[in-house]
């Protein structure tokens, strides 16, 4: 998780290299972040559910759909529909048969019955091109019956609109009386988080999520703000100048100096409480408690007893050379999922979330509030 | 402009051949057309002001940002602050400096000093690093006296963050006093077409126009829901067997056979009138007047009688052969631009815009309301 105003990426280069990669940078990180972000809301709405990224239609273009469908798996999606994704990140590919195969042969049984035959062990057939009660879901059962004749086993259905409360609950009650318990329904259209707990709340018998606009397009906030500023200058004997961006919207004020970011957890729930964004050379001693002061409203303030710190930054590139080994997209995926789990619940839920706190060191802040009453006066 | 219902590309082939291109086709016409029209709604609140494009850093990915920056010149944007969209297009590129230009030299001057020098005919320089008003304005203005000194003519300030309503007023009576009436004001900062209806409502004094964010990522709708539907069968005889796709929401319901798109225009004005969806082989007497039904509240009627038609439609591929010549990003911003200017005002508003009328042709809705009543049987 990234929270306003931490630094998630340091760059210590001359100032043309430094300057030559900041749009890369900047593009790179805050759309794949982005992305990573929404399909983890939408992971914690799915519960265990099968979640399938299928957006790459309505994504903002090639790259949006490739890097998307990368990120969609490090937020917490079991797949993507996204072949080139998963041939070029090794993520796992799925996904169902598109309407057209319905409508390209004289009928719908003679569609499924040719899809089935094609995938006799991963059928999953798309019911309700036609109407989804009266013709799509008793032709997938006949269809069911002949797979269970040859021993194979169907694997489910797809419901692209309609009432999707409605048509899961009764899908179920007629594939259960057929005697296909197991069966899939997966469920697509137009979903997203909301719409998830919503049909959950509802009672909607929807073991499978297809999302596809919604999480491709980050559709309810389409951009990650994320910048990159100078925050210091190197001078000749070696010291750092620190330097800092002044505006009238405060948020927009930078952290002057280098920094690195400090994660705060508690030692017996093993939660994290707090980030803390120190100068590189604040040394922060363990045996002692450490209070911590909201930047602005400075009366608020945190003492920690019972705690640990982490640094969260690594070292990715020294003199010039890598010094560090890329971890495979399920490795981010599966860091991804541990590192969400150590914060409590109050910060994930989808309304109104309890704000983490990110505060600054005491010597950050002092450096900054210095550096803007010189720059007031 | 595409209104709701239009078959915008036609493709007819093998059925594997036209499965193949679905995503790619979607994925592109839906991304660019989205941009395109949000440029083209931020050109209309802008009227003849300078409009730039700076999105990349937000765009998501790479190709949201190359492909976006096309469209948005596309939609009506002069320029992007994207070197490679430039190169890769032949579009112009235009820019300032940034923030970190000026904290990287040891005053805001000095800064400024450097980039006149380096830029001596086309010095624009961001002003809102530090103070705009105090500190920003009154360098830029010694820096343009030094540059009027050597004979040259400096461009303008660009401000990008605090009340660009305020702050411009302000600095254009600086500049103005300073003997700079032609400098021009760039302003830049999450802006969109309602924002810059807004400020020009508060007399603010800007001349050109950044729009990076909202632009790029279309950020009041992030995505088009364009789809590629399977309309038809040739059979072996050659005859074209109609299909259509049922929906329980009324507008996902497809239009069934193959289809040519026809505008109708009103021959005093030149205006577009209505936009009427045929079958391919549907015949149209201009000498006649001419009636159109609305495709559910068919009480709705229309009759032109002085009128002429164009057919929308472009055959671009022929028996796998390229058979169009495709016109330069120029070109084609020049066409939609005198395509826009066909339309009234009224369909044209940002708020509740008149709805273009799309009909279907008397045989077209013929065809779907008997297929639909077969299916329902």
């Amino acid at each position: 998780m990234v929270f306003p105003g931490e630094p998630i990426l340091t760059v210590k280069a001359p100032v043309m290299e430094a300057q030559l990669i900041e749009t890369a940078i900047l593009n790179i990180i805050n759309h794949q972040t982005l992305i990573a972000s929404k399909a983890a809301k939408i992971r914690r709405s799915a519960g265990n559910d099968n979640v399938m990224e299928f957006g790459l239609r309505r994504a903002q273009g090639p790259d949006a759909g490739i890097y998307g469908s990368r990120a969609s798996v490090i937020g917490g999606c079991n797949s993507t529909s996204n072949v080139l994704a998963g041939k070029l990140f090794d993520i796992p590919v799925a996904g169902t048969h598109a309407h057209s195969w319905v409508m390209s042969f004289p009928s719908e049984y003679q569609a499924f019955k040719a899809y089935a035959e094609a995938y006799p062990d991963a059928t999953l057939l798309l019911v309700d091109t036609y109407d989804t009660i009266k013709s799509g879901i008793p032709n997938a059962i006949k269809v069911f019956d002949e797979l269970r004749a040859m021993g194979k086993k169907p694997l489910g259905i797809r419901i692209d609109s309609g009432d999707l409360a409605y048509l899961t609950k009764k899908a179920r009650k007629m594939l259960d009386d057929a005697g296909y318990p197991d069966a899939i329904i997966c469920a697509s259209g137009d979903l997203d988080e909301k719409l998830i707990q919503s049909l959950k709340i509802q009672g909607a018998k929807i073991n499978s999520w297809g999302i596809g606009t919604k999480l491709i397009t980050s559709a309810d906030m389409p951009a990650l703000g994320g910048v990159y500023k100078l925050a210091g200058v190197v001078e000749k004997d070696g010291s750092i100048t620190p330097r800092i961006k002044v505006s009238e919207t405060t948020a927009k004020i930078t952290n002057p100096g280098f920094k690195k970011i400090i994660r705060i957890y508690d030692k017996n729930t093993n939660k994290a409480e707090a980030d803390l964004i120190c100068l590189y050379d604040d040394v922060i001693d363990e045996s002692k408690p450490l209070t911590i002061t909201h930047p602005l409203e400075t009366w608020k303030k945190i003492t920690f007893e019972e705690y640990y710190i982490k640094e969260l930054s690594i070292k990715v590139i020294e003199n010039g050379k890598l010094v560090y080994n890329f971890p495979k997209v399920k490795e981010i995926a599966s860091y991804a999922k541990s590192e969400l789990a150590t914060f409590w619940d109050e910060y994930l839920r989808l309304d109104k979330p309890h704000i983490y706190k990110v505060d600054l060191s005491d010597r950050l802040l002092k450096l900054k509030t210095e550096m803007l009453s010189e720059i007031r006066k």
